[in-house]
């Protein structure tokens, strides 16, 4: 069965939904509601009339109308039934948000095993158990936390709730969005593979994040994600690296962590870009979403600041890329337009006194010259009217990461609309350039560029 | 000459004070009003009556009171003449801001020479030129911009003025604050070494850092650094680590990058902790700015984030640390304290079920375990009153290093308590670790591990 019930469900049964504020069961079912969620939703709870002023059912069986998705916040020990339940009313799918079951122990593994069964009795798909549940911005269906509802490119699997949710608050703040994010848990049904496979396919996902502790079968991870791979950049950031981490992950969600470097090189292969942090992850992503595909590897820096021009190149060359020197005929352009201290080399130094105008000629005389893939834009002083240049450029097509530190107030004002205008922005000169050349590493294995 | 003069001047003439906001002659002398600066304050141009309102002097020698130290934003042409004036005033250190020199070639050096002859001359101490000035909090002189006034514990050596303001805004966002920061431009007379040595002997100062392209006498940086960081934490970003970098450092500033090795194993013998990031230098002076420093290299990681914690994990291992089993007695203490789904290892796994009281446990029964020397308590979920938590333990004097993500508007909240009481907090689990580990180097190096 398509894992389209999750994301798209014309209707949503909440198993737990409760009254009092700070209960999962309560701050899952308001997070739909508060997402806007448009489909009929049906809280399920035999002791209360109703949850935040909608009528409540005392068990899923008892729902007038049909379910397709079922979001499930009721002890372990009663989920198996709480499923074959939901197979009797017809339910499509589940999400198991409790926790409770395999990675507590064997009485626990026992319970999972009866929810597997329940369900596959009734052909219902699980997500979970023990999971941050999902969220799908494009339904308003936030049946997880926080609270989440800026749409957008990025998609997330995760067996880490906090990395999902991390993503997409980033992806909040910063008006990058994502599309469906998804908390594996225990995925004692639906997993990564799947997900991947099935996001790939998604066209209102642009990029694919993932967190995996393990996978459960791992030829089969390498099949589709090389497939996936083709369609959509995948990022994924892989914990239990170490011995120890190793048997931490065993302790967290039942997995093997494998060997590193078996994996390493997998992603490698699939072409799947591995990243080492959260925050890594997430800028990757912002740069996948927001920018085009390189063609090449040849980068321009243009700054104000000489020294996070330098600290930029270093990184561009330790990470593959190249930055030519500039076209002589750039040059003598570039001569004519700025002032004397500039420095027309690549780093363009356009020094302390730069102006918004200053960047605006730069810009357009690198881009014309067509000697560089993309344009790295680092922004080092406060720099009034700055975010209307590259906003400008940007709509033309042209591949600019921006960089904006050090600018105090002026800057948060230039950041902000950037950002209004789906255009985010790195504080780090060197957190910038990883993320590009993660890009160009893609384009590499795509082998697009020229 | 001391450098005293540059930070605790008991007045200030600004040459080149503007009316005109937007240029830097007038932001200068705004930040310097708005900081709060309490000595006299004196703007000459000869071509304006007055300044903000302070009355304004036609040249340097016109200013009827003494001057001890002036910041001069006139063009390079001029700088000489006014460094002389400056003399015959018996001013006693200048900054020169303005560009034009050394930087742009042969004239500019003409113009360098010419300006250090007439410091020379009359005793005059120089930073810059071609420099973003310099800020002393405590005296409430913000000679630079952005305007940045919140006073805490890191001095910032900078040759790059945006490194040094990023650094400074990023301080003041988070209520860590700076003490002296300083941009060296040229340094055609103050540099690295004479402010590292400054720095040093600072009772305000708790951490420098520094960003440098080159030192100018290499065995004299090492005396004077390996002395100083016997004294105080020394963190360096350095940058021209490529071929290509070098050549753009000798554009940008004139200095000899020198082999990256080199400096490599100057900075490890000299005991200076190196970064390669600009948010990585900011993450690591925090961390030696808010925590006591590390008596040993045994980590204990609270989360309720799993997989948080296990990246975590795999970092401190990579980087040299322990994170050692919990001790029996601690065990069962927890198990009795803490609800049955916690993971009763390390990391100590409250799962998403958390709560402060659970934190306030755990914290309370490994800190008193006392088999660990610093714990990473990491919040991965919405979890209010954990600011109460963590700043009781921190106030008690453990080392505790925060992380919090994905936890949505409660967490900005309980984010905003912590750096109100001082008490920074990362986002990124993986970055907190590498900032604690860098502070387990130092305990290292100084041989205070027991």
């Amino acid at each position: 069965m398509s894992l389209k019930s999750f994301f798209e469900p014309s209707s949503v049964a909440v198993i737990g939904a409760s009254r009092e504020p700070g209960k999962l069961g309560h701050e899952i079912f308001k997070n739909i509601i508060d997402a806007g969620y448009k489909g009929n939703i049906y809280p399920v709870n035999p002791k209360a009339p109703d949850v935040l002023g909608v009528r409540c059912y005392p068990s899923i069986k008892q729902v007038p109308g049909e379910v397709e998705l079922a979001v499930v916040i009721v002890p372990a020990r009663f989920v198996p039934s709480v499923i074959s339940d939901c197979g009797e009313k017809g339910v499509k799918a589940a999400v198991v948000i409790s926790g409770g079951f395999g990675e507590t122990g064997p009485s626990g593994a026992e319970l999972e095993r009866q929810l597997v069964e329940a369900a596959r009795k009734t052909g219902i798909r699980i997500v979970g158990p023990n999971c941050q549940g999902v969220n799908s911005t494009s339904a308003g269906l936030c049946a997880s936390w926080p609270l989440v509802r800026t749409k957008g490119p990025i998609s997330v699997i995760s067996q880490s709730g906090t990395v999902l949710a991390a993503i997409a608050c980033w992806a909040e703040e910063e008006k990058v969005g994502v599309d469906k994010i998804v908390a594996l848990g225990n995925k004692c049904d639906v997993d990564e593979t799947e997900l991947l496979d099935y996001f790939s396919n998604e066209s209102t996902t642009r990029v694919i994040a993932l967190y995996i502790e393990g996978v459960r079968d791992g030829r089969k991870f390498f099949r589709v994600a090389r497939a996936a791979a083709e369609k959509k950049p995948i990022v994924v950031l892989k914990s239990g690296r170490t011995a120890k981490g190793a048997q931490a992950v065993a302790s967290h969600t039942r997995s093997l962590a494998g060997k590193d470097a078996i994996f390493d090189s997998v992603f490698k292969q699939a072409g799947v870009q591995r990243v080492s942090s959260v925050e890594e992850l997430y800028d990757v992503c912002k740069a996948f979403a927001s920018l085009p595909l390189p063609t090449g590897k040849d980068v321009a820096i243009i700054t104000s600041s000489g020294g996070s021009g330098i600290l930029a190149l270093d990184t561009c060359v330790e990470l593959g890329m190249n930055a030519p020197d500039l076209p002589p005929e750039t040059r003598e352009k570039l001569k004519e337009k700025l002032p004397p201290e500039c420095i027309l080399r690549n780093p363009l130094d356009l020094t302390g006194s730069a102006t918004s105008q200053m960047y605006d000629e730069a810009i357009a005389a690198l881009s014309d010259s067509g000697a560089v893939d993309a344009l790295v834009v680092i922004v080092g002083d406060p720099m009034p009217g700055i975010s209307d240049v590259i906003i400008k450029h940007v709509s033309q097509g042209k591949t600019i990461v921006p960089v904006m530190l050090g600018g105090g107030k002026a800057e948060v004002e230039e950041r902000t609309k950037l950002v209004d205008s789906r255009i985010p922005v790195y504080s780090d000169p060197v957190r910038a350039v990883r993320a590009l050349a993660t890009c160009v590493r893609r384009a590499q294995w795509l082998g697009s560029l020229k």
